[in-house]
């Protein structure tokens, strides 16, 4: 059965193929600069990987060139090849607790819950719409980034705010990255000896995005990211947690009337970027601060650690103890020295680093020694997988 | 020498007479709803309380039936009978790293430092005038809430933030309570064996305001409070930590333009207050929860506590462990119940409580076991003392 993962940004549609329930990645692909006379087709396909320029203008060319492409390289011969396609959703709300059917009425909640996410539930609910339309026979599934951290407890999730601010307005912890958080929680279940139902565990998503989940006995129990993704630790771009104090001082400073604009830059031109300078990717920081002696680099990259460490930390408390973590995404899964100075911090909890084995990048491997105290993972992350397998779990359910 | 602490708010005028270096406290008082035909006058003098009412419509006034009051009970003969007055001021900002003698051009200074704690430093500025000006050869000296927090490193003052707004509008974590934090951290430093010069301490100042802070080898490291007190843990009636996200959602929610009117209600109507629905006031929720079954009293005590366990358990980590941890303030020298909570949620850090010693309020004590990996203690905090310490120092150079 072949199921299709979608990722849709604003500008950017990525996609994966895969064979299930063999979990075999058939092709994948992305366009970038959607919306431009010289949008950017990359198809994966069979160990060959090709990239070309054409004008994709709307969603609806974006999907057809990719169906298209499948039939071309003869993948598919009919875009109802495709069993079911699994959207990635960013905002589920208090809503959708799981993965689920896109019927109409979900479509609108999913529209509804734009509110969360203005820049994402929108486009994606529009995706979805899309593909319905195209390939009306196929399955469509909605995969939340919100649904794994439904489970959290209230004491987690609810901010110290006026209660009717809950209750009428919703407004509390949603945490984002949920699918990958999940993904890794299903992978260490497999991996940990004795999995991991009866475990405390931390999961650092290090990415251009990043949060760090607590799971307590294989359920989501806290998340470091908020309302939205910009809140926890320090990010590429986004600044994660400050002091809302400061927001009409700076707003006063910066001579800004609408705090959107605010979040805006707390979004877009803070962390790891606003504080270096330099670049929004780790790779340059570290390059400056090791080569260029670029002190303020290293006080950036001293920042980002630091604030990792006192979620970890927070959470090693809140759980009363650990005993496993997880690094994954681009910093987690690449970064022998960032996984090594984390666990080192937390050396008063008995850690030891196996330096040897945390000497690798991209793999899933244990990185820390037999007669460590805790055992500390790298896991490769794959969210497209794992909207795949939720997506095929509802077109067994209704072939 | 006879050195008068004051602590100044926008209503109330607090004060303590000290006879010093022997810290003997002579006289105290205050001075309630200020401003109106009915303000509250309270003088405590030598084991007796006494509490008038009567018209204190002016600041003047209220300076001078305070000393009056002191003349009249012949504690003094003349105003000039007292040598200095020490004033408590909310911002120092980055200028004042300790206390100062106020001269013109420092109290210059801490009016424009009012930017930080608008409805501070204005009205503390004003009380050092009008006893400037009323005890014309009397010493002034500024204690600021924030100096003990200047010397917390770069790495835990920054925000993720763009560094622009750092080095142009200083816009980075100063913290409060410090007078409070570094009176708690001389007092460990005498009663701990060996003191805290080599050691890692968090202090939990836990009344109405409530905040923790990290002191590392006998030096403040890092605070939960950001910009202003808003932030941290949660209070009495003020947030705490949230989401800058979810600021924009709910002003447009509640149909608020200004951002102001916003962080008022975060400083004002929430925290335990807005939580709970009940009061500001830890006993009553207590009361309710324990007493009426009310479940989102509990709750709220529950979130309460959680953050607090959160804030220990990531200074914990930053400092790479904790060897002492000191309970002051309101709730800290009077709830064993709290204080228990805590230690026990981090009893994977091997603290024992002494249940008996641990049943003591408002007393200083030790309430771990001797075998406890860790020692904590439970010590009143004396804010009024340590401005009288550093009033007396400035006092005893000029003499």
């Amino acid at each position: 059965m072949k199921i299709m993962s979608i990722n849709a940004g604003s500008s950017t549609l990525k996609w994966k193929l895969f064979e299930m329930p063999e979990k075999t990645e058939i092709a994948s692909g992305m366009i970038d600069r959607l919306g431009s006379p010289k949008a950017v087709f990359k198809l994966k396909y069979n160990g060959k990987k090709t990239e070309r320029e054409e004008a994709i203008e709307s969603n609806e060319i974006a999907v057809l060139s990719i169906l298209s492409a499948l039939k071309d390289a003869s993948i598919i011969d009919h875009f109802e090849d495709i069993t079911a396609f699994g959207h990635r959703v960013v905002a589920g709300g208090e809503h959708f607790k799981k993965s689920e059917i896109v019927t109409d009425e979900n479509l609108n909640m999913i529209q509804e819950l734009a509110e969360y996410a203005p820049l994402h539930n929108k486009v994606e609910a529009y995706y979805i719409s899309v593909f319905k339309k195209l390939v009306p026979k196929a399955i469509q599934v909605a995969v939340f980034d919100t649904s794994f951290f439904s489970q959290i407890p209230e004491v987690n999730y609810l901010y110290s705010i006026p209660m009717d601010y809950y209750k009428n307005f919703k407004a509390r912890r949603y945490g984002a990255h949920g699918t990958s958080h999940r993904y890794i929680a299903q992978r260490l279940n497999e991996i940990v000896p004795g999995g991991i139902e009866d475990k405390n565990v931390i999961v650092l998503h290090l990415g251009s995005g990043a949060s760090i989940s607590a799971i307590k006995n294989g359920k989501a129990f806290d998340i470091s990211m908020g309302f939205t993704p910009l809140a926890g630790i320090t990010m590429s771009s986004r600044s994660g947690d400050l002091d809302v104090s400061v927001i009409p001082y700076l707003m006063k400073k910066l001579g800004l009337t609408d705090v959107e604009d605010m979040v805006d830059i707390l979004n877009n031109k803070s962390g790891l970027l606003g504080l270096s300078g330099i670049s929004a990717d780790m790779r340059d920081i570290e390059d400056a601060a090791a080569n260029d002696n670029d002190k303020r680099a290293q006080l950036s990259l001293d920042i980002y650690r630091n604030r990792i460490i006192k979620y970890v930390g927070s959470y090693i408390a809140e759980m009363g103890g650990v005993d496993v973590i997880a690094f994954t995404a681009g910093v987690g899964e690449n970064s022998p020295e960032v996984r090594e100075d984390i666990l080192n911090g937390i050396s008063y909890m008995g850690t030891k680093v196996d330096t040897e084995s945390n000497h690798s990048r991209g793999k899933e491997v244990k990185i820390t020694t037999d007669d460590s105290k805790i055992a500390a993972y790298a896991v490769p992350t794959n969210e497209e997988l794992m909207i795949a397998q939720d997506t095929y779990h509802f077109a067994q359910l209704l072939n």
